[in-house]
């Protein structure tokens, strides 16, 4: 053996070693390497606030252009009390209700036929960094507001945080159709002037409570296929800021809308 | 004025004026700090893949020892087609339709009757990084097996991926009593040996469907009130390693459970 092959036999001696040693030190199914990486993304997360977005599905949560609200929406059909096996209930919601995402297909037929349903939601667009805004307290998100919050382009997700916050329209049975958001202009101003995606609002529609500027707003966001409303957030614990933003949909095949879930990690 | 003093004053003018600069460049409400993170953190989620595991909703998808599956559980009460302003549906399910997680108070009554509903589940659970992992085709998840994939210590979320995946049982319409799930010896190794928090499995019960065993599992890790079973997911896209869960289901206070949706991104 040369001195060159000597040398060469003893790298690949320790490199087998090194692999051996790297195999005991693994743990089953989980390599070290694996290992390390959950609990480091584990201290990661666990250094971050989270903040539920979404308001909880109670009878007396407000439902669009009703006194009602909610109401009775779940049924215990299954009772430990009454001998079941388990307790197992059964709920039934409008795909508009409480915090929910709409479809393209809710305003535009077209749309609904060509299958842009909660299913076909970008999840790239439901997830990611966010923008939370407050808006001037005394009007709607006009073209003129819009101007005056000049939201960068790169901007994907922006939920806005109105006076509907502030009177605490989420916690009231009754619906108030003098709610805060976006007119016709407003909204057009965000489709063409800025790169936003998700458009987060806090009470239960993105369109102003008049017959043409809500059409309007709905078709011009819903129209572009890619620009997911999000309605009735809970903003109550949010201040402004840059945050990342998780907000799952059920995946409701033919749903005009769905419910979802959305939270917020602190950036 | 000392030179001493002259040197404060010049560096006091100077980091004035870059405050100025700095709220010059500033975009409205948006930082160029928070710019650059937003723009950083969208680069970040986008190299990642997103794996959507949760199944869709639709009338054939199965539901728990039932040979018709869901059924129609969306009804369309509005329709643009018949002249209303918009397309508007209900939705009926089970809270345990679908991908779904388990409350507490599903088996424990006790739990039930405090609060442990679908709303109380753990967002920081729900939430972070998770392990795949592939189970021995011919066996349920029993105490034999949990020791052979030997997860170790400090992982808090495991989707067992199972012959259910293989068999497609979730998009056979018919339910299959013989689907692979956890023994009672299986969990209770689980929540005796293990940190594991949500426990993820590829068919409509973390328990095999065993009257004594289904309910031994259920009480063990319900029990427990912080295991979150996370039921009917979709991991035929999903090979085994680390990723990052997002799974959140609806907050239906008093609910046993909630439909979720839930995702990965690859880590």
């Amino acid at each position: 053996m040369t001195n060159h092959n000597t040398s060469l036999f003893s790298s690949l001696l320790l490199l087998s070693l090194l692999a051996l040693v790297s195999l005991a030190s693994a743990h089953g199914t989980v390599s070290t390497y694996d290992l390390q990486k959950i609990k480091e993304e584990e201290s990661y997360y666990r250094q971050k606030k989270v903040i539920d977005i979404s308001h909880k599905y109670v009878p007396d949560l407000p439902s669009y252009a009703s006194k009602k609200g909610l109401g009775d929406f779940l049924n215990l059909v299954g009772s430990i009390k009454n001998g079941s096996l388990v307790n197992l209930s059964t709920f039934k919601l409008s795909t508009h209700s409480g915090t929910h995402a709409d479809a393209p297909g809710h305003f535009i037929d077209k749309l609904f036929d060509m299958g842009c349903d909660a299913d076909s939601l970008d999840l790239r667009t439901l997830n990611g960094p966010v923008l939370v805004v407050d808006t001037p307290r005394d009007k709607n998100i006009t073209a003129e507001v819009m101007r005056s919050l000049n939201i960068p382009r790169g901007v994907k997700r922006v939920l806005f945080r109105t006076s509907n916050t502030d009177k605490r329209l989420m916690h009231q049975k009754e619906f108030e159709p003098s709610y805060t958001a976006f007119t016709a202009d407003g909204a057009e101003y965000l489709v063409q002037n800025t790169d936003i995606k998700l458009v987060g609002i806090d009470y239960l529609s993105v369109g102003i409570n008049v017959r043409d500027d809500i059409s309007k707003v709905h078709y011009a966001l819903l129209g572009r296929k890619d620009v997911i409303p999000v309605e009735g957030l809970n903003l109550d614990n949010v201040v402004p800021g840059v945050y990342t933003v998780h907000c799952l949909p059920l995946r409701l095949v033919h749903g005009d809308g769905s419910p979802a879930r959305c939270i917020l990690f602190q950036s």
